[in-house]
Parts: structure tokens; sequence; C-alpha cells
């Protein structure tokens, strides 16, 4: 083992930087250590410069959470292969399951209609499976944005899970022991139908879901 | 006028802490000065207490949002009158509306299960009426989970838009003068679909969605 220590002068030098080596360190810092260690002045440090350097690649901490979003949307495959839906159903999975891995960055795409490039690019894809099934202009550019404010909320709720200390069975037993406490002339749906309102997994329920959207945007054209 | 100066032992006696107070204040604070200016310490301030008094009431600042999301819920009047599916539709609009009022609050129903007791009755409420529109338990189940699911996205984004400082339609403009930018051999149906993509009110559209979802739960049983 060499343990001999390293001269500043020889070790490498600094990456250059750029939006992409911008985004990518706070996607790494924001897996790491959550969305509260996300700062500028993190991301600065991770990269060996002062904060007011990033500035002239990303405008503020929105921005910055704007374009990681952006960047994990572009990870996602195109679907080939099987009927119109099951590749529409296989983009939106992707899509909840990119979004819902780092920590905050569904609830970014909530706040407005999305301008990133792979959004877009995510929508139009959408826009051109619905075209294939037949649905009408209008209904299908209300069916994409209803389709995608879903697909934001899904990947929140499975985020919010995925960073919460306990495990989702122990919340769900939590619950039972509530809802087993309930007084049932307050209450008298919840207390009859207990078995039902805690039964299915997340993805057998996300999976319905889906097809109740589908099944419902075809049921009803917007005109 | 009279602008002698009140002495501190002539002041009215403070009010008696309590959940509910704390509960009132924190409101206060979120819709006078917005989510950033709600902690623990500035709603002690403004009670004229300390923060560690507070600790007696609520157990942290999320546990005060959570209190501060179910007061809200419990102002939403129980619908009266037409079928089934109006007084749904009814329920779901007045929810939407109180949570999208207060910024940040829609958020924190997308965490997890509700557990507030206005929030199950909110369940209730929606249980009690897809019942009575013949809709089976299982999925009955599913399908409040669902709209549950949908009303928190939808008063998020609308909250989104509410405490933004760009109104929503110069937002559509700015987006339309995008769309229009856009190279039309990489997003073919954006470019294509343009107007039918910035058609249409949120209102209309959030109406349109709910139907979908009715439709869409009505046509599709979970066995």
């Amino acid at each position: 083992m060499n343990s001999a220590p390293v001269s500043r002068r020889a070790r490498p030098a600094k990456a250059p930087l750029s939006r992409d080596v911008i985004i990518e360190t706070g996607l790494r810092i924001l897996d790491q250590d959550g969305l509260a260690a996300l700062t500028m002045r993190r991301v600065a440090q991770e990269l060996d410069t002062g904060a007011a350097s990033l500035y002239v690649y990303v405008a503020n901490r929105d921005d910055l959470m704007a374009a990681m979003l952006d960047h994990v949307l572009g990870t996602i495959a195109q679907p080939t292969g099987g009927s119109w839906r099951e590749r529409l159903v296989a983009l939106v999975d992707a899509t909840v399951a990119v979004m819902s891995k780092h920590e905050g960055l569904a609830l970014v795409a909530l706040g407005g209609i999305p301008t990133g490039e792979n959004a877009l690019l995510l929508f139009d894809r959408m826009l051109a499976l619905f075209a294939e099934g037949g649905v009408d202009d209008l209904t299908n550019a209300w069916a994409v944005d209803l389709l995608y404010l879903h697909i934001t909320a899904a990947a929140a709720e499975q985020s919010a899970y995925n960073t919460k200390d306990m495990p989702q069975t122990e919340h769900v037993a939590d619950v039972a022991r509530q809802f087993a406490e309930l007084p049932p002339e307050r209450y008298p749906m919840i207390t009859v139908m207990r078995e039902a309102l805690l039964s299915g997994e997340g993805d057998a329920r996300g999976k319905w879901a889906l097809r109740v959207l589908i099944e419902g945007i075809l049921a009803t054209p917007v005109t």
C-alpha cells in the first residue's frame, strides 16, 4: 500500500463547472442526505467552489430542483411493444418510479405547467399514445394534464413513505388499531369497512387507479 | 383620542394556551406571511410565550401542520340535496377549496393515510356516498383513497398558483410562447395540439377531472 501523502499540486484538476455537473451533484446530495441538506452552499462545497459561481448556471435552489426533476425525467426509456394502453401504463409506472426515488422532486412537478424539455417529451409521448387509442384532441390534452397530476401525486405519496422512519406495514398496523377504536356512531362506514380500507398492497392499488383513470378518460369526452 | 400609554398591569390577561389556540395562531401566521414564516418560535412569539410551552400541546411543527390541516377540514359543511353524485362533487369541491386556501396544507395530506378526526369524517362521508351509488365495499375503499389523493394534488396545484407572483393567465401566455418555439420534429404532438393543450379554465378542467374519476370508478370494480 502506498500511503504517501499526495501533494496539492498532484491532485487532479477540478472538473469544470457546468449546469449538468451541478445537477448531478444536487441529486447526489439529495439521495445521500435528504432534502434539508440540499442547499446551494452545500452544492458549492461539494464542487469545491463558492456559491456565487453556481449562480452562473442555476438561478436559485428552486431552479436547481426543477432542473434535477427534468434530468431524472430524461432517464425514462420509451416503452416499446404491446398495445397503446400497455405502453401508456408502462410509461406512467416508470415515471412514478423515477420521480419517487428522489425526495421532494415530485412536489416540484406539482407547481404548474411543466416546461422542462424532458417533461415535455413525456407529455408528447402520452399525447401520442392517447391519440393512438382514438381519444380526440381536446379530451387528450386535458387527459394528459390529469394523468401528470396523478403521476406527481402518486410519486409524492410513495416518496413520503420511502423517507418515513416507519415501514409502511407498521404504519398500516397503527392505522388498523386506530380504526378499531373509532366510535361507530360517528364513523359508521369506516367502522364497518375497516378491512376493505386497509386491504391491498400499494402496488395493486396503483395499478387499479391507473385503470380507473384510463377507463374514465375513454368514457368522458370533453365535448 | 385617548393616547395615554397603557400600563403593563392594565393589559388584558393572556388567553390561556391550548391546542386550539395554537392551531388558530399557526393558521393566521401561515395566511398572513406564508409557509416559511410558520415556525414554532414565531407561534410562541405571537402567543407571548416560550416555544417550550407549546410542546405541551403540539409535538413539533409537522404535528402542528397536521393539526392545522385537520382543523381546516372540520370547516367543510356536509352537502345536502341532489343525487349522491352531486353531493360527492360538492364535497370534493369544498375540500379542494379549503385545502388550497392555506399554503402547504395540501402537501401535509400527501404523506400517508389520514388519521385526523375530520379527515376521517370526510372519508366516512365519501364512503357513504359511493355506497349509495351502488359501489361495492372493496372498490369503494380504494376509490375513496384515490379520490383523496386527487383532492390533495388538485389543492396543492391550486395553492401553488395562488402563491406564485405571476397570475395564472400570464403563466399560460408564457407557456404558449414556449410551445410555439418547440422543434416540431422532437415534439410533434405538442406542436400540433398547442391550442387544445392551453384551452379551458382550471375550473372546467377540475370539474371534468372529477367526472373522469367517478366514471372510471363506476366502470372499474376491483374484483
